[in-house]
Order: structure tokens, then C-alpha cells, then sequence
């Protein structure tokens, strides 16, 4: 049971774990905290096998960057413990979603413990794969501890004075990691610090996840917060009322070119444009040495229907036969990010010297 | 009856007009396509009196800053027809939304009107009103066919080529006039002249008036059009797949600052930064010369529950008690807007002399 490393660790994330592997007479589960279902309803999603993971992962039950890469993690452990093909196994889970690299890290970690110990046998190796996920979930929630300390300490340093107001975009709490997360961590840090004056939650379309998931998980931890939709920021903007922008990150390109949740990009214009620092908080896992810059990763593309049908079960907003452009994610190129925070500290002024740093051992040696 | 006014010319627009005037053997009634079914139903507001109007302007049935001038108008004639208190309708009408210009124009005309020939007795002086307000509303539909012919030679002059794909925000179509619309009306007019090789339609959150409203008339006019979410808008930009955006107006102020439908001002700031021509499109009457700048809008503060609740009658999609920001406008400085065309042609660059010119009788100079 890996639920102690799911939970926000004051109780005040889900009440349900984000993830938890579970042993049961039928066999291994993976049980997952449906995150379609929220705030309505707590149910959780049990996956007996890898097809049923890989559904969960499509239809955004499981998401955001490490908990994907714990998902990968488990996917192939549980492939590994059913006796499954683990190898192709790990190909499907990676795959699962094209433009979130910690997925196929996950499953690549997980796989090269399994082949590490396959010839002791299936058994050990499959209790090998095991421990590499639940090694990854483990690390996850100390990598989110030390991003919050490290991201607290960026604010603190680029707006001294008496608190700031924070503009977040998509979720990135104690339902995307083993931990508290990643930008929603840092700004959690501050609440406790008791320098956050106030929380912005961008709804952030088509899925809302800030409107379903952000604003629930500030609601638990007490945190001032405010909802808007994402068109709306640039009035908070131009009124002088974001001190910050915190984001996560779905894959960090060599250069530092950031793909996250579709409507980052025009946050950071925004931001460029009225001055405002714009931070991004992402493990190091989310860099991807492989992917030389911004034109080079995959944006997924998503259903129409995504956009098109009513939210909370509604009936369609538009016209029968409607087509819409969904792009889950954009890109947003260094030059419009002050920094990036990771578990090995803030790399601020994002340059491919500094963010080769953050992959070859050498560390980010930037603010904070 | 005034429904010729209200439909598409071509039939293309609504099937039922969007507003009439209707004489029944109960007495007059100002009926209303409510804006607020479609694009599922198509029904009709019937307001017997002035407080009927008011909630349908308020509730958003009729929207839209030249129909509100319009309605407006109606309704101070509904108010005079039925022996009401005109001057107090009047008052009650104008300030049924606070951020939109035309709706005090139209009441105002409509008194001025009533008020001139109150000297003859007040069946000479509902008349009176009553035709002023016909007399708006068919100007209107003139200044439509006006605006669509400037914009058109701008868009020309600025982006020669084989067309051009134009990006555009909340609805400016057969649905906010007496004809066929501010920004809409252009692009129909470059559909029309074969040159609109795409149009990009936002959703505009809250109220989804891009995805319910401006989807609905392009399908119905054939346009070739795609839907986005707002916050999608920048990952077009940045892919540079938007040649122009065009956008209408709920009031301009004498210095050229824009107040227009919330979601507009980030798109102002994506163009700048991608060099791509931003164009409002709305009637001198929308150019308010009391209003000095952009800083003496007054910016309509809406109900959280347009943000909470789920679209298509869906559940509510934050948790409970969550507080939203929801302005019903943003304001985009006049050094933002590449152009401003009117019915008397298009001011650009915005300065304050040019504006000017709107309204002392000069008219604009500038290019188209």
C-alpha cells in the first residue's frame, strides 16, 4: 500500500490517495483516484491490468507530469507481477500520451529494474519493478518538498515586501505527485509561510482542472483563493494584480522551452508584458535531454467533444458537427520563463548552459 | 413588424428574428429571441413591459452593444405606448448594464423623440418614439453594410495575399444588430468576397457566446470556421496561423481605449506581440465622448455562478462556496488597437484627434 505517499501529507489533499497499488486475492490492482469524477465525487478507478491503466491515463482519471511518471512506474510493475509482457508493456505506457516525458520515464525506470533482474527469475524481477515505482512515488514527495522550499525562497527573493498574489494555471497539487506537487506546492509554501495574499486559479479549459482541482485543493488547505476564467487574467494583469505566475511543466525541452497545459503561452506574454516574474516548477524528471527545443516536441491533440460538449455533464455548447482545435498543451520558449524551479534548486536565467546543468550532475546554480 | 430588420439579409442568419415589435390584442409587445437557448432552442422573450426588458437585458437574452442600443430604444417606445413613465423607463433602461454605451443611446434617442412631440399628447409622442426607435434599428442595418465594406477594404490593404484567416472573440453577428453585425459582418463580408480562408472562433468563457452564438452563424453562413478554447488563442498566434483579429466594442472612449467582451485585451497583447493587426469593428454610436479613457470604464462585475456552474445546464463545476472574478469586459489600450472601423470608415492609427472625428461631424480619416 503506497497511500501514505499519495496523501498531501497534512491530511489536506484528497481524502482518497491519488494512487495506491493494492494486493488483493484476484491479484495486484492499481487503484487510482478518478480525477474526472472531482470535486462532485471521490471514486477511485481499479486497474487489474495495463489496458485499463492506459484508459485511465487517456481519459485524464491519472494526471499531471510526476504522477504520471509513478503511473508509468506501477503500470509496468503490475505488468511485471501478472506475469504480462513487461517489455512491450512499457512501450504502451509510455506511449499512452504523447507529450508528457515523465510517463515513459516512469515505465523506462521501472522496466530497467525488472531487466536488471530477470535472471534471477520473473518473480524477483517483477518485485524489482515494484520497488523502482514505489522508490519513484517515494522521491516524488521529497522532490516536492524541496521545489516548495526552493520556489518559496525565489518569491521571497524577486518580491520582497509583504506577500505576493500568485496566478496559477491547471493543477499541480497533491494530484499530480507523490508529494504536495510542484507550482501548487510552492504557492502552499507561501500560504504556510503566511506570505500568500492570494491564489488566482485560472478554470483553465477545456477540462478545468483548475476550476475541479486547483480550487478544491486550496479550498482543504484553507489558502485565500479566487477562480477565474482563463480570459479573464489579463484584467487581473493589467490591474496590477499578479506578483507571479507559477506553472508546472508536462516536458522541459534542452533549451528550456516549456510545454504545459494549453494556455501557459499567453499567460507568459501576458506576464513578459506587464513585468511579472513567470515561474516554472517542474521536477528534473520533466526535462528531456532528447527534445533540442520547443519545435520539437509533440503537442497532443485532443477530441473536439472535449470543447464542445456542456461541463458538469451538460448538454453540447455548439452546433452539431462543430470542429475545434484542442491542443492539450503550449509551449512556451525560455525566453519568456524567469525561471525554472526544480528539486535541485532555481535556475534562473533559463539558458541551455544552465539547463544542461540540471541533467548532467553538475546541478542549477541560478537564484534561490 | 421589424423582423425584416432583424434576420440575416441572406436568411442566414436566425430563423426567428432577434428582436420585433409586436402589436397584440393585449397591446404591444417587444419580442426577443432568447439568446440564452441557442444554440439548442430557439425561442422567443416576450417582454409586455419595461421590467420584462430589463431582466431580458440583464439575464443576457438580448446582448450585444448594437441590439442593446436597439432594445433600448424599444423599450422606452413600449414604456410610452402603454402610457408608462417614459422619462424613469428610460433611466431604468440605460442602466440595465452598466459597461454598455448603446443601451443609454437608443433609450435617450427614444425620450428625445417622445419628449419632442410630448407637446401633441402622448399618443403623438409614443409614436414618435416608437418610430425613432424603428428608425435605429434600420440604421443599424445600414451602418452593418458599411462597416463590413471598410473592414474589408482594410483587411485587403493590410494582408495582401490569397486571403486570410481571422481570429475572433465573443459573438458580433446577425445576433447583436439590426443587420448583420460589427467584426462578424467583416468576415462574412470577406467569406463573401472569397477571401476568408479561415475563421478562428474563441468559445468565450463564461457565457460561451463564440462556441453557442458565432459557431452557430458561421455554420449557417457556410463560413469555414473552427472552434477554440479562449486560452488556445495564443497557440495559433504562436504557430502564426491568425493573419487578423477582429473583434466588436461595448463602448470606446474618447482617448480610443477599447471595453469590449472579457478575453479581448489578451488578445490584444498576443497580437502585439506576433505583430498581427488588431481591428474593433462597432458604430460611432458605441464611441462614447464623455468617457475620457480607459480608465473611466466602468467594467460590469458578474455572478460567480456564471464561472461555477456547468455549461449546457451541467452540474456545478467548482467545489462549493468557491469566489470567482468575473468581469463581464476587459479594456484594451488605444496603442493596442491597430485599427477601429466604424460605419463612417476606419480610424487607424487610434489617436485622440482621429477619434474626435467620430463624433464632431469630421469623420475618420484614416485608412479603408
Amino acid at each position: 500500500m503506497a497511500d501514505q505517499y499519495a496523501r498531501g501529507r497534512d491530511g489536506d489533499g484528497s481524502r482518497l490517495p491519488v494512487l495506491r497499488w493494492d494486493e488483493t486475492a484476484e491479484g495486484p490492482r492499481l487503484v487510482l483516484l478518478d480525477q474526472t469524477r472531482l470535486p462532485g465525487e471521490e471514486t477511485e478507478a481499479v486497474c487489474a491490468d495495463v489496458p485499463a491503466v492506459v484508459a485511465a491515463i487517456r481519459s485524464l482519471a491519472v494526471r499531471g507530469a510526476p504522477l504520471l511518471g509513478i503511473t508509468g512506474a506501477y503500470g509496468v510493475a503490475l505488468a511485471a507481477v501478472r506475469g504480462d509482457d513487461v517489455e512491450s508493456a512499457a512501450v504502451v505506457l509510455a506511449g499512452a500520451r504523447p507529450t508528457a516525458v515523465n510517463l515513459g520515464y516512469g515505465a523506462r525506470l521501472a522496466l530497467a529494474a525488472y531487466r536488471a533482474e530477470a535472471v534471477h527469475g520473473a518473480e524477483r524481477a517483477a518485485s524489482a519493478a515494484l520497488a523502482a515505482a514505489r522508490e519513484l512515488h517515494r522521491g516524488d514527495a521529497e522532490a516536492s518538498d524541496r521545489m516548495a522550499a526552493h520556489g518559496l525562497a525565489l518569491l521571497d527573493e524577486l518580491l520582497p515586501g509583504d506577500g505576493y498574489r500568485v496566478l496559477t494555471h491547471c493543477n499541480t497539487g497533491a494530484l499530480v505527485s507523490g508529494g504536495e506537487g510542484t507550482a501548487f506546492a510552492v504557492a502552499l509554501a507561501a500560504h504556510r509561510a503566511g506570505r500568500l495574499r492570494r491564489l488566482w486559479v485560472d478554470e483553465t479549459r477545456p477540462l478545468l482542472q483548475g476550476a475541479r482541482l486547483t480550487a478544491w485543493e486550496a479550498a482543504r488547505s484553507g489558502m485565500p483563493y479566487t477562480l477565474l476564467t482563463d480570459n479573464a487574467a489579463g484584467s487581473l494583469f493589467a490591474a496590477g494584480e499578479v506578483d507571479a505566475v507559477l506553472i508546472g511543466a508536462d516536458r522541459i525541452a534542452a533549451d528550456g522551452a516549456v510545454a504545459n497545459k494549453v494556455g501557459s503561452y499567453p499567460l507568459a506574454v501576458l506576464a513578459r508584458y506587464h513585468h511579472v516574474p513567470f515561474i516554472v516548477v517542474a521536477p528534473t524528471t520533466t526535462v528531456d535531454p532528447d527534445t533540442p527545443d520547443g519545435a520539437a516536441i509533440e503537442v497532443e491533440r485532443r477530441d473536439a467533444d472535449e470543447v464542445t460538449r456542456g461541463t458538469g455533464g451538460g448538454r453540447p455548447v455548439a452546433p452539431e458537427g462543430t470542429e475545434a482545435y484542442n491542443p492539450a498543451f503550449d509551449v512556451t520558449p525560455p525566453e519568456l520563463v524567469t525561471a525554472i524551479v526544480t528539486e535541485r534548486g532555481a535556475l534562473s536565467p533559463v539558458t541551455g548552459g544552465g539547463m544542461a546543468g540540471l541533467w548532467d550532475g553538475t546541478g542549477p546554480l541560478g537564484a534561490g
